[in-house]
């Protein structure tokens, strides 16, 4: 998806953040949005959103003189999510199909966005994605191509949402014995997943790790490694997780499945569909 | 109030806004976006937001080469306004406290607003406003300040918002027989009310209708005519509708009482008000 002039002043809120996030004081916070601003100013939009937040973080943190201003507050949902762990394992277990509700768990976790929202009612948005329609469920697909392959690469997103993309992969594999492989971040970009945040949600158990090679939000394919890319374009079947890698990847020629939450109104506009809405759409 | 770091994104958000409603191609909003990027760079924040607002808007406009970038919709507004006079005139006549209703009537005409918000569902929000608890009602004081004074200075805001500030000023006028100035911009800004919108409401039959003087949103007092501010600092009483008036006033040495809601996370921290709330808070 290319930028839209709207994802400017979104994309400086998140320089803002970072920087209230690293703890710096307001001179410092304008001295860094005043670096977004001079950045976003010559931005080829033709690029899209994870594209320039990658560059625009970059120059950010290096004059934050912080690598991971993210860090505090990752860890923080890494535990409030890991203590959601149970009672969505359980409420998984008892539902009348259980894959469905691990999707909509797996949805339901990537509600824990710093990226798109400033704040959010944790509690509240989990229980809405656990309850509401589908926009678009393309489940029988989905199901389908469980039952084709054998392997899985399943794309993650943020930190603490792990956590219920474990419960989704857990249930993959009793269903099907699939064997999955989970893509994190290679270095820190706002409150991404990295290695070890799949290991303290214990995905390592259940799952190979194996990094996008980048530290772009989303898969920026343009900054990926090779040995990702290799993967990702011979893959039977790609779980997407979450709207940055739906915003760097929607349209490519690869058997992709998007589950996410459109948070934004210009993912929205941009794909037709609603605002909020909850999906598990073949790419 | 200050400007925050926080504000400059919902600064940038207002020119894009801006520039789309006045029917630029992705290049030209980009090349307008680009010059309010530069302008925000070297903003001073202790100047207040109507005061940063007031001149970025100027240099997009005149990027844009049209002085009134919100003119149709406010036309729009002016008419859905409007055509819930008759009934919101009902409204407050049925009610068991018709100055109070009144009073809830202009708060609720303040949630057509371009500046804060990029959409809102005027039904939902009306009703919002006109049901829900004021987190600051400052009611008897508000009243004494109508018994003590025959003249009030009353501050208007956006565009529709004045046909519901007429409903306000024809109770104040009906019980307390008050004599009411009605303030407007001198020129556009945003979907602030001119001298037009104050006549299309109706407001010049029942109000004398001055001009701020100037075209920043609130009142600038740097940028307002001597006129104005005479009338502002003299005044026994003044009525001060919506955010802008709020973030440009609250603090002056004046007799004002603010109807509003809290429309923006940062004005809610910033006063300790609650973001959503509504008020009538004297000042």
């Amino acid at each position: 998806m290319k930028t839209y002039p709207e994802c400017l002043p979104c994309l400086l809120r998140q320089a803002i953040q970072a920087s209230r996030l690293a703890g710096a004081d307001e001179a410092k916070v304008m001295k860094a949005a005043a670096l977004a601003e001079e950045f976003l100013k010559n931005v080829d939009i033709n690029n899209n959103p994870p594209h320039i937040s990658r560059n625009m973080h970059r120059i950010i943190r290096a004059e934050l003189g912080n690598p991971d201003p993210y860090l505090d507050i990752k860890e923080k949902y890494n535990h409030i999510a890991m203590s959601m762990f149970d009672s969505m394992k359980l409420r998984v277990a008892k539902s009348d199909d259980p894959l469905l509700t691990a999707i909509r768990a797996a949805i339901a976790g990537n509600v824990i966005d710093f990226g798109a929202q400033l704040e959010f009612d944790l509690e509240a948005d989990l229980n809405d994605v656990m309850t509401k329609q589908f926009a678009v469920l393309d489940y029988a697909a989905f199901k389908e191509a469980l039952s084709a392959n054998k392997e899985v690469l399943y794309l993650g997103d943020n930190t603490g949402e792990t956590v219920f993309d474990r419960i989704l992969i857990e249930e993959i594999k009793r269903i099907y014995g699939t064997k999955i492989t989970y893509v994190i971040k290679e270095s820190p970009i706002l409150n991404d997943a990295l290695f070890h945040d799949a290991v303290f949600a214990g995905i390592d158990k259940t799952a190979d790790v194996i990094s996008s090679g980048a530290d772009s939000p989303g898969i920026v394919l343009e900054y990926a490694s090779d040995d990702f890319k290799r993967r990702f374009y011979s893959a039977g079947m790609i779980i997407s997780k979450g709207q940055g890698n739906f915003e760097s990847l929607y349209g490519e020629p690869v058997p992709a499945f998007y589950l996410l939450k459109l948070k934004c109104d210009v993912v929205a506009k941009h794909t037709g569909l609603p605002l909020g809405g909850i999906v598990l759409l073949k790419g």
